[in-house]
């Protein structure tokens, strides 16, 4: 004998993202590639004062066991303050509490998928979900995305050649990776064609109150008349990531699979941590903290967009976010971000190479730009070196195919 | 189309014991039932003294994303910690900070199996692994157990049977369920074997720590010479279990497959509980703390052992557990707990049938029974309850089995 691992875990390679981090860390780059929330607006003080008041009154049940499921009154804020911000009809039995909302996607790819099962997804989608539903042996159909959303006519094209599919994921609202969010009649028509199929949707929702400018469009959560939408949300975007409080709303039969993988997996999440963010919504106005949170981010949005209208040459095309975290640029096909990536280190600037977000493969001349997580000098400064490496890199791709057409000749 | 889960959520049930932890929440019962710590250990004090100067010195990366893996000073300390306590030879990089040691055991199961492998466990053996391993769909082997750990000669019958054992799970330290723990012989030839045979050994160790009396043994961990051991470990039981905070140590290849795994399914553990448990680590002595739960708790298994001989029927056979938090009793063979509980909790008193404790099913007269969790009155006062029901019930039992030879003659 040996050692033999399942088969899953041939899919399973280190994330692109997390080991750029490492790369990343060393001080003076101008890291354009997590997607760091700005810890200036962390409640640090408030954190304090709470954690004093939280362990007098109640330190013994903040540090034991509690339930699966999580803690009652913070799954009641969680479901009301839902119903106020995404218009949904949800009450605390349709609340789970997760340890971030990367748990709910690993938990959507072990209710659901057998393998060589079928997840339909935006086209690019987020890279964590392609990680997490991989461990579950899925395989990827890759929808087709415009600037409004899936392309209605391509996902009826798939339901109907793909009979294993099992669920659609999607982040409807300032997607990561392109920062994009779906119109209100394409929202409509997904969700009509969704309950005619009567096919499961993971809603994958971090950034949806971190809307800039424009008009709110609906959850599809909000829309959901027959229970198939899984709505994932998070503290992490609009409260702070350390704490890993994220949560699923979600309809019977659906949500006691979600509280039965929750028990083997994990237990519970953490009671002190749940206790924390209860305490600070009691205490205090979340809302008056997402609005400082939502206009520093534009401002660091303007600054990114400025700049590269400035820099970057006309070639690279960007989209231009009303929310989030995220803008997406699209290079000259010829031009390879991997590659680009390595000159732009040696320059100590950073982003996420764009094909990794697409499961598969393809596509290598996109990338991530996250604005969060530096200051609008720092963004300027940074895109300016990412200009200068574009364009060097353009002017070397150029000579190269100058050389090899020379020498076929 | 309908909603069409995967087949792993056929095997999945509520774990008896959460569920029974919900009736046993009610006012006035005594509960033998959960896995509870002494909730007069945590401390709290202390806590809420750290959790100030955490956020003053270093709040900002308290609050924020940091590495899969986990605070790389925490696994430090907990690899030294480990190094004193268990004898092992392990360093910050064979350390990831799990959420609990039960994400450990989904973990495990997510690495190794592929429907129908097998998994080699004691019989009985844990509840929460059990759960766990299910969602990936391996068949369980229980080993014979006795006394002194797993039956060597039926471990060897077992791997020659079985090629698709890919680990064994055990738990030699203060069992969950029996309280039981492995003798030197019986851990030296365990750990012959398994090199021998080349087969990974998940060694579940939440316990290992609250010993009472008699010597400690090595761990499993400390005699691996070939990296087949991955050591399951936990601060739940010797600080406090609300902040899930759990780690394993592990080589490579295998480490390097946990960590890919924990990042698929929620990036990292909290950051804030991590950098709570360092604070105390720092800042105070556990094993002062550790001392102060063995003590009470030695004091508790008294109270219930004396009150088990006091007041059970001679008929009852129980373990006599060294430390942990658990003893297991066994019934005459035609009482069924699971019926005999229902008959408690009408007096007001719980515990967890044993049944629950094999995966294959059968030794419905047995029971574990907890005693970390209730001062020695409540105890004395529960078992005494117990007692008497017990009493009631192999009376009936009686009384119908002379019914039945009746109607037959």
């Amino acid at each position: 004998m040996a050692i033999q691992f399942a088969e899953r875990m041939q899919n399973l390679r280190a994330s692109d993202i997390r080991e750029l981090l490492k790369l990343t860390q060393k001080a003076g780059i101008i890291s354009f590639a997590g997607g760091l929330p700005a810890p200036e607006f962390f409640p640090v003080h408030e954190m304090a004062a709470l954690a004093v008041e939280l362990m007098e009154k109640e330190g013994r049940e903040a540090l034991q066991y509690s339930t699966t499921e999580g803690c009652t009154k913070l799954r009641r804020i969680i479901a009301a303050r839902m119903n106020k911000v995404y218009n949904t009809r949800v009450d605390v039995d349709n609340i789970l509490i997760t340890s971030g909302s990367q748990q709910g996607l690993d938990f959507s790819g072990k209710i659901f998928f057998d393998p060589g099962d079928v997840v339909l997804c935006e086209s690019p989608t987020y890279l964590g979900a392609i990680n997490a539903f991989r461990a579950y042996q899925p395989r990827f159909v890759e929808v087709e995305t415009d600037a409004e959303g899936m392309v209605i006519a391509k996902l009826e094209q798939a339901l109907a050649r793909e009979p294993r599919a099992k669920f659609i994921y999607v982040i409807p609202d300032f997607q990561n990776p392109t920062g994009r969010t779906w119109s209100h009649e394409r929202r409509l028509a997904f969700m009509d064609l969704v309950n005619r199929h009567q096919i499961p949707v993971v809603e994958d929702n971090p950034y949806g109150e971190l809307r800039f400018e424009g008009t709110s469009q609906p959850s599809l959560k909000s829309l959901d008349t027959k229970g198939l939408v899984i709505f994932l949300g998070t503290f992490s975007k609009i409260f702070c990531p350390g704490l890993r409080i994220g949560w699923l709303a979600a309809d019977q039969p659906i949500y006691e699979k979600y509280v039965l993988v929750k028990q083997g997996a994990d237990l519970q999440t953490a009671t002190l941590s749940q206790k924390q963010v209860l305490a600070y919504m009691e205490h205090y106005d979340i809302d008056e903290n997402i609005a400082r949170i939502r206009d520093n981010y534009r401002k660091r949005r303007d600054a990114m967009v400025e700049a590269i209208e400035l820099e970057f040459p006309p070639e690279v095309m960007i989209t231009r976010p009303e929310g989030g975290l995220f803008l997406w640029a699209t290079l000259p096909a010829e031009i390879n971000t991997r590659d680009l990536l390595v000159a732009c280190l040696q320059e100590n600037v950073a982003f996420v190479p764009g094909g990794s977000f697409f499961p598969n493969g393809g596509n290598e001349n996109t990338m991530r730009l996250n604005y969060s997580n530096m200051p609008e000098d720092k963004i300027r400064e940074g895109i300016k070196r990412m200009g200068v490496a574009i364009r060097a890199f353009m002017a070397r791709t150029a000579d190269l195919r100058e050389e090899v057409a020379a020498t076929e000749r």
